[in-house]
């Protein structure tokens, strides 16, 4: 048995936990599967978090060279993050024949074509479960697991730190900013919250699922990414008390007229199976033909439930070594040239909830109705509420089934009208 | 590309599911994953089956022979189902070299060790994803997804004719009988239920999840196993008024100190999460030492669901012959000599839900009380509710952690008393 050799970029709190993975589980795989991986050079640019790491300080070193010059070690994990010099740190890997495991969504969402040709020419492969809902194996599920199937519409709730923000919300009562500060106070969100809360790091985790789903290429950038900034605690007052929670959704509808996928705030029954789906833990609603709806459901963050995921891709592709399979999942399918056509934003349909801000006045609810009826648009029910403050009140509507773009030139048609106080509220509502 | 040709045993539902699935993708495994994969041979004792199945006269026959007598076929799909004739043609199939894919979990349950020993020994594999959990890829989770962990608990709905059972006794109040009959009616149940209602099929499937968790051979037959006969309308009730609800579980816990498994109806505190699995659907929750809580759900029986995970199997046994490497997940573990040690019965703790049938007459409460408290026994609510018929009287009695064996003592000793009227019923609480 030979020994395989590891090198690892970013000696990080995920990276701490791969080292702490790996140790545990060693004498395991070694005995149980025959498979001897040996951690041989860790990379950090920081020399101060190699002190906490249970290593050989000889191992350590802040020259990636290290890592990229030794020709023995023959799988490189990438924990460095971000599309600078992890990009071509992991290039330069694959070029030089190294396999390579990445947590690394931004840089398999915008740069994945890149990264997956290079591999290609190279002949090795990139596994990336972590990319994606930390410690479930959701992409394993897609590429192996569910193979047998074409899944057809996913949805998720992926960024651990927007669902805990909309779960204090509701809870609380609270408005954004004063929960953001909690959930920044105890580790939940970054100090610079705007790829989470804008829905950046959502959009990068279900780019990448839908190529996996569809077959090819899904651009990061094309499709429409809306975050929770702009939920109002009023609003999920208003879902609660018409039996909806508001959480923030990856959705991925995968058919014959293309691809409808978007991140957005959306609101779900509260008898529907995302609706549970609480505080920091991720789940994935996946679709199949054959299978019908399988539930993912974890900890899609944190050291030891990412570093379990780089775990199981290092043992995959030390498999695939000892077997002399390198590529094992092709994954030559996410080229540029296989770009999947998505449909544009607006041209979908659905269910909506409309809060408007209106003078409280007589007759806005006769112009309002007649407005949407006009245009197409169904009501389903209305909602309207004693006014705060300065006599206006808001009018919750929650519409029928209706094309998006219809909707949406009926409330700018009626924020046109003079008893129009403030922007109106949209609210997708997923069934 | 080789051809790789397949030879089908059982033509009912499932295998008519794996046709179907086969066919649907078989362009996208040759275009995509470069796996030419062929259904050459389908045998059943039923020709009757064969008319309703989209593929050639020819391929069909009753004789199990044409499959292992056929030198060119090297991946076997055993559909058959029991421990009979299954199990000779599966041990005769990888005498001959052949891989097996197989959905029979009593024959992995029951004999696993001789399966995996005669595969071992031919240089082939075994792949049994459909057997637990129909399409949820629950085992491929445990092997591969998971393999960066230690998981020490598993707790599974994972019979969907109980779960169904127990789901509308819950919500429509009727005794066991009558639902049966519904479900018996709608065929979610079988005319001979033994195996699901009694517990047997949870228990198979729960043995194989264990031998997967612990890496040794669990035998079925050395833990116990209750089914759900027995639950009470009024036990359903009473949980219902005490926050709780009434699931047939499976439930492993792997310490140092041994493997405590068994099957059992349990109650489940609503907020639990797998309190809301409902109806026909089956849920597995893992707990890995770096990944934490996993849940997978999905609908754990039916045709295409099934069929889903066999044709997730047979890609990966392709896989797996495309490389030359057959033994790519080794099963060497599961073996007689691998047993792992079963902590006995009774020798657990927990907290028990205990209803009395007693006399209702002053004084009983006080008894019952003293007896539980003298034996060590903690009580942490009571409930005694007006009598129903021939001055009976139900007294529901919740206990702190307590260990099983002082607690079953004590009703024997508390059974011995003139008040009591009927056998008292004990219910494990799972937190």
């Amino acid at each position: 048995m030979g020994t395989i050799n590891i090198g690892l970029l970013g000696a990080g709190t995920v990276g701490g936990g791969v080292v702490k993975a790996l140790g545990k589980r060693a004498k395991y795989f070694k005995n149980e599967l025959g498979l001897d991986l040996k951690l041989t050079r860790i990379v950090d640019k920081d020399a101060d978090r190699f002190a906490a790491l249970p290593v050989d300080d000889a191992i350590c070193s802040g020259d990636a060279g290290d890592i990229l010059n030794d020709d023995s070690i023959s799988i490189v994990i990438e924990l460095a993050g971000g599309t600078g010099f992890a990009r071509t740190f992991v290039l330069d890997a694959l070029a030089r024949g190294k396999h390579v495991v990445t947590a690394n969504k931004a840089l398999i969402a915008e740069h994945g074509p890149e990264i997956f040709e290079a591999a290609v020419k190279a002949g090795v492969s990139v596994y990336f479960e972590a990319s994606v809902g930390g410690g479930m194996p959701v992409i394993k599920a897609i590429r192996e697991g569910l193979i047998g199937n074409d899944i057809f519409c996913i949805r998720t709730i992926i960024n651990g730190t927007c669902n805990y923000i909309l779960t204090r919300m509701t809870a609380e009562g609270l408005p954004f900013d004063d929960v953001l500060k909690q959930a920044q106070e105890k580790g939940y969100a970054e100090a610079d919250p705007v790829l989470d809360v804008e829905g950046g790091d959502t959009g990068h985790k279900t780019a990448i699922l839908a190529s996996l789903a569809c077959g090819g290429y899904v651009p990061y950038g094309k499709f429409p990414i809306e975050g929770i900034t702009k939920i109002a605690k009023e609003d999920i007052e208003f879902a609660a008390e018409l039996g909806y929670v508001i959480k923030l959704l990856g959705v991925i509808k995968n058919a014959t007229s293309g691809l409808d996928i978007r991140v957005h705030p959306a609101m779900l029954h509260k008898g529907h199976i995302l609706a549970s789906v609480s505080d920091v833990f991720n789940a994935v609603l996946l679709e199949g033909d054959a299978v019908g709806q399988i539930l993912i459901y974890g900890r899609g963050a944190g050291e030891m439930p990412t570093a379990s995921a780089v775990v199981s891709d290092i043992v995959d592709v030390a498999r695939n070594i000892k077997s002399d399979s390198p590529i094992r999942i092709p994954m030559d399918y996410y080229r540029r040239d296989r770009e999947i056509g998505i449909i544009p934003t607006g041209q979908g349909s659905g269910r909506y909830y409309l809060r408007f801000t209106v003078c409280d006045t007589p007759g806005v609810l006769a112009s309002i109705s007649s407005r949407l009826s006009d245009a197409g648009i169904s009501v389903a029910s209305v909602m309207q509420k004693e006014g705060a403050a300065e006599g206006s009140v808001p009018l919750i509507i929650i519409t029928h089934s209706a094309p998006e773009h219809g909707v949406r030139k009926a409330i700018m048609e009626i924020e046109k009208e003079q008893y129009i106080r403030a922007e109106t509220r949209l609210i997708r509502i997923e069934d």
